[in-house]
């Protein structure tokens, strides 16, 4: 059994704007493209169209006073994909944001799950 | 200018088990509930429909070991809801789910705030 999945968790979202936010999504999706290099490989991995993860990458880029993900176009097979110095920062500070909510959380989640319901 | 526009926030939501979770806008409802003793008039606040407010009702009190809103049906004018013990220690533990996880977080949030491009 995963720990993960044993009862209730915490999800953090960064709203940054009004209707744009930071969660684990977008955080996923910049890991995705730091570890396999392409924006395209990357919503693969999480099921998500081209289209879709472009859309997700031009939106934070666009929230940000400098891109957070740069596309070399062009070569064969597409160009590939890159985390900037600051999408690097922004991925770490979210991921710490996550990390610090949870810990600081642990009490009170603990004592949420026991109420629970047994599971069906 | 309101502190809670002025860039980013952050919002947490606990996912109970897979597909159900208790967010802001729930924590809001049982909010409503308690102030105006009725799942409707709670409901109306938040320009949710009665259905709606019902659904989230039902579903909330399914997911704990007990309800957590309590309607009392009949009466002239439709009957009221309460929160119940658990309904309010629910409640609680969640906002301070949310003050713990934002305080725990600010010095990430100022940071990511700061790098946040200028309002268009």
């Amino acid at each position: 059994m995963k720990p993960a999945n044993r009862g209730a968790r915490l999800r953090v979202r960064v709203v940054l704007r009004e209707g744009a936010a930071l969660g684990p999504g977008k955080a996923d999706l910049l890991e995705g493209i730091r570890e396999s290099g392409s924006i395209s490989a990357a919503g693969r991995r999480m099921r998500m169209s081209y289209k879709r993860a472009w859309q997700l990458v031009d939106e934070l880029n666009g929230l940000f006073r400098e891109p957070l993900v740069r596309a070399s176009t062009g070569g064969s097979g597409g160009g590939g994909a890159i985390l900037t110095p600051l999408g690097e920062e922004v991925l770490a500070r979210f991921r710490r944001i996550e990390a610090r909510s949870s810990r600081a959380s642990a009490s009170e989640m603990t004592a949420l799950r026991a109420r629970l319901a047994r599971k069906r």
